[in-house]
């Protein structure tokens, strides 16, 4: 059913794939870069499945292929970018870096980004900082599709949450999450499978907890009601309003900081239904670990914390207790080596792409 | 079955018994005023329902009457204070007004504290950010009481996150959760009425949902296994890595940063089962917002976004959607105005605590 393709590969047809839209050329390798990272990760939702929506945004100018990044206010710890409605990756590649870089002079710094668009995976970002030992955060905001608590319609993206932090003999510690008790993408293979989903991933157009995969997605494509929960779930019981306000902390970084729009504003379309530029926001960290702790305790530290919870009894059933990115780290191991397993729908989507633009593919 | 009790004089009571014990005027002061504002919030396990725990701990020695409190590592961005074993409220909100003042000069502070102990709710310190048109950040790590997924030992602490941002016409936003579903009192509660509690809260022993609250309580008190479940419950289905996630991210801010100690090593005790100074650590930030974006603009988009979700509909059998610190700002009037209800059991441990000190009690 999937086919594993060659991630050098992979870059390089998303690379062609950019420039022959107008992306320059530095521009094309981040984008494709982290694309295919995801891709590495095991993360197949946010790799190059997105390739033909990006191509495609390019092609209409929703998103500019030629933008005007600019600074537009800066502190030594502080900056916010407007992204000109270009692609996500590059600008937030260079917000991440100019972040690590103001860590470096003065312990800590932050870059919000404006008038954007889909960054991919949220701990790419992140991980930048773990070469220069620093630890890193990134989130975003996104189209609406979570439902506050008590709501019934979808407001808040699955906006997410990634931070890095490294250790010495083990893996670095890699959270990357979004807000909502599951991505959207669980509901649709529900809905392949013509299975039920579990009360307590999303609600119905009322209010109530759905179960029946199919009318769900259905309702909110329809965007009649419904949508994901917040981490946490429905209602009070298991403290879904946590979850929805670790969303809304987000949305205050990532929009009301940058001055990006926020909640069901990113997104917009025109009265006849045409979609605008997303002015989606983001928002990147990185802390020093020398300007708190020595790097190599606080390291060595990481090391025995992570040894604490692993070595620790596990329950009934399980033989294994895991560490944040550490499915993902494997992931990667394997797919560098056998390639990345692209199914059927993902590689009809690239085979289009490359017909579209009359560009080749060489796997 | 409660006594309304006036806030001021419950305060001027926290500052007598702190300073007989030993605590000097101003850190007495700053001590009862984080005690009694939780008790303004409505956030009753965190106020002077602590007193006798603290009191107790300053005459053993536990908790160290008269700190020397030193800054460890400074740079323009960040510190790090070693608090000495003192109470972990003076030593917090001093660590929280230097963050401010960094965020002042540099656009953001952060300010890690280890060798410290329970600092009371972790709001009040984000709190502080507010009138400096700053966004507040506080974490603690705490006695273990959290499982991680697949595992049957509690090893985090509920490790809270508290984030605060000003709005302008609308009340703040006041983010101020645990990383756990439920906290230990909530169990707690559940057993004094004899009820059990909903699978999803706590496991047992074995790593499997636990549903009886008087066993669940009492087997994490002979410390024989089961504990707290991280937000997302247990397992995958509905995340509970994600909270598991949220608990090691804030002892990595909180612990591995400062050098405190971290997890299950938190409250550590002598072979012989006394308590030893518990060496937990804070993690406080501030970033002001004109370094990012115009204050005004900001606080005028979080008034949008809050108007945009409670005037959302509302689900099925709720009239109300709540943005998060609205329920404690409501408590807060009407506590300021009616008196903190203290129920017996608390005003049996303040008459305790005036009776073993010799200090006058006015209500």
């Amino acid at each position: 059913m999937s086919q594993r393709v060659n991630a050098e590969s992979l870059k390089v047809f998303c690379v062609r794939a950019f420039q022959r839209v107008g992306v320059n050329e530095q521009d094309a390798r981040i984008a494709a870069d982290i694309l295919v990272a995801a891709d590495l990760r095991g993360v197949l939702s946010h790799g190059v499945a997105h390739l033909k929506r990006y191509v495609d945004g390019l092609c209409t100018d929703v998103i500019n292929p030629h933008p005007q990044e600019r600074v537009v206010v800066e502190n030594l710890a502080t900056a916010t970018l407007d992204a000109d409605a270009g692609l996500g990756q590059p600008v937030s590649y260079r917000a991440m870096q100019k972040a690590i870089q103001k860590a470096q002079q003065v312990g800590a710094g932050f870059v919000t980004v404006r008038n954007s668009n889909h960054f991919g995976i949220a701990g790419y970002y992140a991980m930048m900082a773990l070469e220069h030992d620093c630890i890193g955060l990134a989130m975003t905001n996104a189209s609406p599709k979570a439902v506050p608590t008590f709501g019934r319609h979808a407001l808040l993206g699955t906006n997410p949450i990634a931070v890095a932090a490294p250790a010495s003999k083990a893996r670095p510690f890699v959270l990357d999450m979004a807000t909502t008790t599951v991505a959207l993408g669980k509901i649709e293979i529900a809905n392949q499978l013509d299975k039920p989903i579990p009360a307590g991933w999303a609600i119905d157009r009322n209010g109530n907890p759905a179960v029946d995969s199919h009318r769900t997605l259905d309702e909110f494509k329809r965007n009649v009601g419904g949508g994901l929960l917040p981490l946490g779930g429905e209602g009070e019981l298991f403290s879904g309003y946590k979850g929805y306000g670790l969303a809304v902390w987000v949305e205050t970084f990532t929009a009301l900081l940058s001055g990006a729009a926020f909640a069901s504003t990113t997104y917009p379309k025109t009265f006849e239904g045409e979609a605008l530029p997303a002015n989606i926001g983001h928002f990147f960290g990185a802390w020093r670990i020398d300007s708190f702790r020595p790097p190599e305790e606080f390291k060595a530290a990481m090391d025995d914390l992570q040894t604490l919870i692993k070595s620790a009894p596990k329950a009934d059933g399980h033989d294994r207790i895991y560490i944040h990115g550490e499915k993902e780290f494997e992931a990667t191991e394997i797919n560098q080596r056998e390639g990345i397993p692209l199914n059927r729908k993902v590689m009809d989507e690239l085979h289009a792409v490359a017909q579209q633009l009359q560009i080749e593919m060489d796997f």
